[in-house]
């Protein structure tokens, strides 16, 4: 902390172009607070998407049999927490290493955010439709799929937008930083586009990569912090 | 920070009366949170008016045909996401320029959460009936742009009361500054007047409007904010 | 702020004991934040009291007709809001009072949570039923007003509790303080008993009656503030 | 706190290898601020599982009747509530404790978070179906149980994994606290269980069980942290 701080200092005081501009960028607090806030509130609305069925509807096994039919949807649960699980640990990490937040900057985590917030819908979706088959699964699991690639691309624009101005970063976060997480954070697109195409013809074997990305992202985001780690360490 | 932390500190010795009265007035930092929590709910709110439909009632297409028939929905999901983002952004703005709240501030503020918190139910409306055309679909449409003008209010009569009472503005920001922003605030009022006007006969060119404010609302605040930079930098 | 960092620090210099249960002792931060959550998000959710209505079920006036119908609703969504807004209020120059939580605190906070949280049930009772007047709107009315009372109980205890242990508060802030406070803190028990006995014959009278003691509350609590603000003055 | 701030001082100095890999550690603030938002929105929405009965298929007494058939909601409501306000109150008390997070415990605390965020839906289970009596009764009381057993064990594995990585805990609290804390969480998931099997046969039972395991909890919380309050002391 006292070692970053200086760094601003330090930072600021090579940069006075920056500082003319001050009333233009804003502190990250807030920005940090807000995004937390929607993540949080998308990631707890998700449970609105498991519905308390109609036991009546379900025959003699009653309740039991009407939960159990709905396997699929616990599967769509469990997959969107696990995303925006993901998109926040990542957030968070990303917060950590801007400086300041210009306009651009702005706009572009509001539409980040517009995707999370958006997610329980084609989560919805799934919940409901996913397992009767037919082309309504299809439809509701590539909704699912098309939202994932598309909040891959606000993400993309971050980091090369962090790329392309370094002085927004952290001290000790560099062009190349930057551009190995716009790398890293691209990976997701294809995986998504290629369940989304699955899932037109399969609609539960797309669901099942959509939590298998999720919890391979998991695993992975804790081995690939690493060398992350590793070329902070030397920069500082 | 430190230049500010500076500036209040000048600001309190010059102004023992403020202190005297220091009970009533509060950190800005709790009013901060609160508001941004409200925001932060009520964007993610939206996304439940984007209701699962009911794909059997939609004869053979199904689920496809059921969604692409409420594409006004996601039109006013659109919106209203960028309305409550703008509004934010603002707020973030206007919360730094502000040193103290007193109780008038803290009530006006509130009248402003209740604007942004009631929002989701016009959008509900209009999500609803607006792809229905008629006059349900303008009553609709109406309903969101009378919100949209009564939520205009508060935000002037927050500006003019800083305008009033310079004192409880941040150091370096002055009745010019305030004066500037309540004229820059009201500039939304007369469009929403307008597409409110044209919902009574054209609803779907009046939720085009309210999108197409709200975008370049978005794109003019980037370039807006500027001359106010620079006007801080000549305070400082 | 120094100023009170001083205080604590002389405080817990003459405190040994309170020292030594450290550990049963939180900071208010955290109480605070999770406390401006819930109260943030209780406003907010008001907003799915009022419910799109059915326009074809409204003959041939539709939507205008079905929302004009519905204006029993509006108001208790705005007594609501503005009940809850008062609290958040209070309970921010509250929270602003006490140094530390004990656990007795922690739970009393917790009940007053309990309150505020539950308020949008009562709410969807009266949006629902009180504009069809008949035993049902009794009801729905009377059931806002119990939660009211109930409501106070939590509060009354919390400033009794302060009271009756002044090492709590913040310097400066006294048992006599607390004493005032435990009484303002009682006033609105009373007015709530007789719009409850209102709403047993009158319904909609009562509805009124909770309006109107929301912005009675929200105009006196501004001149409320000042001999506060003046005692504590006095103590600094 | 400056005692703390010393501390951390101390330990990080005697601590390089943690600090070669300070960029996958993060900050507890962040943690805190997800968490508590989580758990506040989870708490307030359960609210929402407070339904708004059809008086007129209620029979000649109305809403009163209907409100009052649906008492186990309320019991199911306060029971849920009272949950995750203990979890709260102990996740308050488990942060004050770690120093740093690491990408196990941030994963660890991401499934107590799910835990928390699903409760509203076997609440919602309870507050439909255990008024009914018979099998769905069982099956909806068994849902709320079994979900309370699996919300123990990422508890548990925290707790685990402190004591196994005692660097992570903040100075002044060793492995032994860790070993206490992991035994204590540990006792709600034999009563849990209990309590499940109760609701294959009893379910109103098992629902007063549960409130009641909740209340029990919220008072021997209070006294329970008495000796790990005296442990701390004894440490520092």
């Amino acid at each position: 902390m006292t070692a970053e701080d200086q760094g601003n200092a330090g930072m600021a005081a090579s940069r006075p172009h920056a500082d003319a501009h001050l009333g233009r960028l804003s502190a990250t607090g807030r920005v940090e607070a807000f995004s937390d806030g929607v993540m949080a509130i998308a990631i707890t609305l998700l449970v609105l998407d498991l519905k308390v069925p109609d036991a009546a509807a379900s025959g003699t096994n009653g309740l039991l049999a009407a939960l159990a039919a709905r396997w699929p949807s616990y599967i769509a649960y469990l997959a969107a927490f696990l995303t925006i699980g993901i998109i926040w640990l990542n957030h968070h990490s990303l917060i950590s290493k801007i400086a300041r937040f210009d306009a651009r900057l702005h706009w572009l985590n509001l539409l980040l955010l517009l995707g999370v917030a958006t997610l329980p819908f084609p989560t919805a979706l799934m919940a409901e439709y996913v397992g009767q088959g037919g082309p309504n699964a299809s439809v509701a699991a590539a909704a699912y799929g098309l939202l994932a690639i598309v909040m891959g691309l606000p993400w993309s624009l971050i980091w090369r937008h962090l790329r392309d101005h370094p002085e927004l970063l952290e001290l000790g976060v560099g062009r190349a930083y930057a551009g190995a997480e716009l790398r890293r954070g691209s990976i997701g697109v294809p995986i998504y586009a290629v369940a989304t195409l699955v899932s037109l013809v399969l609609p539960l074997v797309a669901l099942a990569l959509y939590a298998g990305v999720a919890a391979l992202y998991a695993i992975t985001s804790q081995g690939g912090r690493d060398p992350d780690a590793a070329t902070e360490g030397h920069a500082r």
